[in-house]
């Protein structure tokens, strides 16, 4: 039934899984730990029995376990992949069943809010092990239908650790999560937040605000039946899941709502140049972004001023 | 030399097109054309020599001109492909050495500015063989290098004839888009854009913003090197052609600017929501957004509701 393991030479491996959350990203983490054989077994629980059970019929888990406490007994790793608002609930409903020593991790977009979360709700000999993560990946579809072992390949992966987290606990995340393939970034929870807010969070919130003034616009229906490839690429974010979306803005709240201010002024001096018939002005503020945009690539420094 | 044309059943088909403007998006329609078999001869004029003899070198035009004049005597078809801002100029070199009847285009990205242009550049005799088009369609490189004959394939052409234009030129202006794969819809210059605003100019516009706001925080090198699809996509036309955009911004200055104010209107509703902590109302507005951009294709107008 099980997978075999890898050789006993193997870095890291993992006897048995608790998936609380068999959602994409979830379900996505097992598949890829059972491509590695980095597990033996894995159990799953969601909130939704028919989501719990559709992972067990796709083979996401082994078994399915009726509560998230059930699910975490005798494992030795522990993801929590549910919406981040959920976070504290779930850290409560599992700590009373969790192995010494256990690895825990969440997945969420926001760090701060689940940093304190979990030092409300673990005790420091379980909060040694928590160790926080946020995969840079996903899709517009959710769902465990659309997970797949490969979400994770080449895509970065961002661990804030706490002061008190176990260095061998941070080790082992490292060590698990480069094994599926992903590029493992260490930074403090409030780094991960601004900086998240600023290639995220932002971008997401001005997609949801471009998509609703253009539907309030007379012209829409025309408008959107001429849109071309520029209009699909930046707007793709805008059918994220609302949910998730609201979650995540709420609870990086003040990050979100500085970022936006300043890019609200930003755009009030490119309207003005605009207004101006400012032509040298516009185009060197153009040409900036694109001296930004145009050699970034995922998970590397821009390059310079070339 | 010339590449042979297709049988005499044709509904389309051009003995000598002059193509004014060798790069990316010109270079590709020459090479449509031919792909097609609707052109007997290409000639081509750019106003650096060097871009026109590389077009030659490419076999993307079979001749070279040494003026914009001397490029269009004896074509029975000529494309402008030059920066909107350069279209009057061009009107008016070419405008004495144009055949009587000759079917002459542009590709701009705006329409009113450039129909204006026509109307003083041109005759009634020739405006009346003017139809504008604006391929829906790019690359963010550009040059001839980049041209190719499939850049077309599946795209929309607007067409915005005039109050004059002849029904025979607005005929074959439609032929010659459909005949290489382009699907035409044809609106007024107004509409034109007023849509292109709405769905390409103003996406540019806060794309330009946002990498610029971005770039002015100093975590930026950091959050630039955790940034993920999301950014990637809602940024990538942030890498557009400085020269280019400052002249549709401009020209399209007024929709432009009536576009950016009611976003900015609608973000800050989005940010008071937030500020608010009003989690239900966030998520109805991003479920909104959500409606409007997940059925949208390509050339399709929405879906309903689903």
């Amino acid at each position: 039934m099980s997978t075999p393991l890898r050789s006993e030479e193997d870095i890291v491996g993992f006897e048995r899984l608790g998936l609380i959350g068999c959602g994409l990203i979830g379900g996505s983490f097992a598949m890829a730990l059972r491509r590695a054989q980095l597990v033996r077994h894995i159990v799953g629980y969601s909130a939704s029995p028919g989501t719990t059970e559709r992972a067990r019929q796709l083979g996401v888990v082994d078994a399915t376990a009726p509560s998230a406490l059930a699910a975490v007994a005798g494992c030795d790793i522990v993801l929590l992949a549910v919406p981040v608002a959920a976070t504290e609930a779930t850290l409560l409903a599992i700590r009373d069943g969790l192995e010494p020593g256990a690895l825990v991790m969440d997945v969420g977009s926001t760090k701060g809010d689940v940093v304190e979360a979990a030092r409300r709700a673990f005790p420091a000999s379980q909060l040694a092990h928590f160790v926080p993560a946020h995969p840079i990946a996903g899709k517009e579809v959710a769902g465990v239908d659309h997970a797949e072992a490969s979400l994770f390949d080449g895509r970065q992966i961002v661990l804030t650790p706490l002061d008190v987290t176990a260095p061998a606990s941070l080790q082992r995340a490292t060590d698990t999560w480069s094994a599926i393939g992903s590029r493992v970034v260490a930074m403090t929870p409030d780094a991960h937040d601004s900086a998240l807010a600023a290639v995220s969070h932002l971008p997401h919130l001005l997609s949801f605000a471009f998509i609703n003034s253009l539907a309030a616009q007379s012209g829409a229906p025309q408008a959107l039946s001429i849109a071309g490839p520029g209009f699909r690429d930046f707007s793709r974010i805008a059918a994220s899941n609302p949910a998730i979306w609201r979650d995540i803005l709420l609870a990086n709240r003040e990050q979100v709502l500085a970022h936006s201010k300043a890019f609200r002024e930003t755009l009030l001096d490119l309207e003005t140049l605009i207004a101006r018939d400012d032509g040298p002005a516009l185009e060197s503020a153009i040409a900036a972004a694109r001296g930004i945009r145009a050699p970034w690539r995922p998970g590397a420094l821009p390059s310079s001023t070339d």
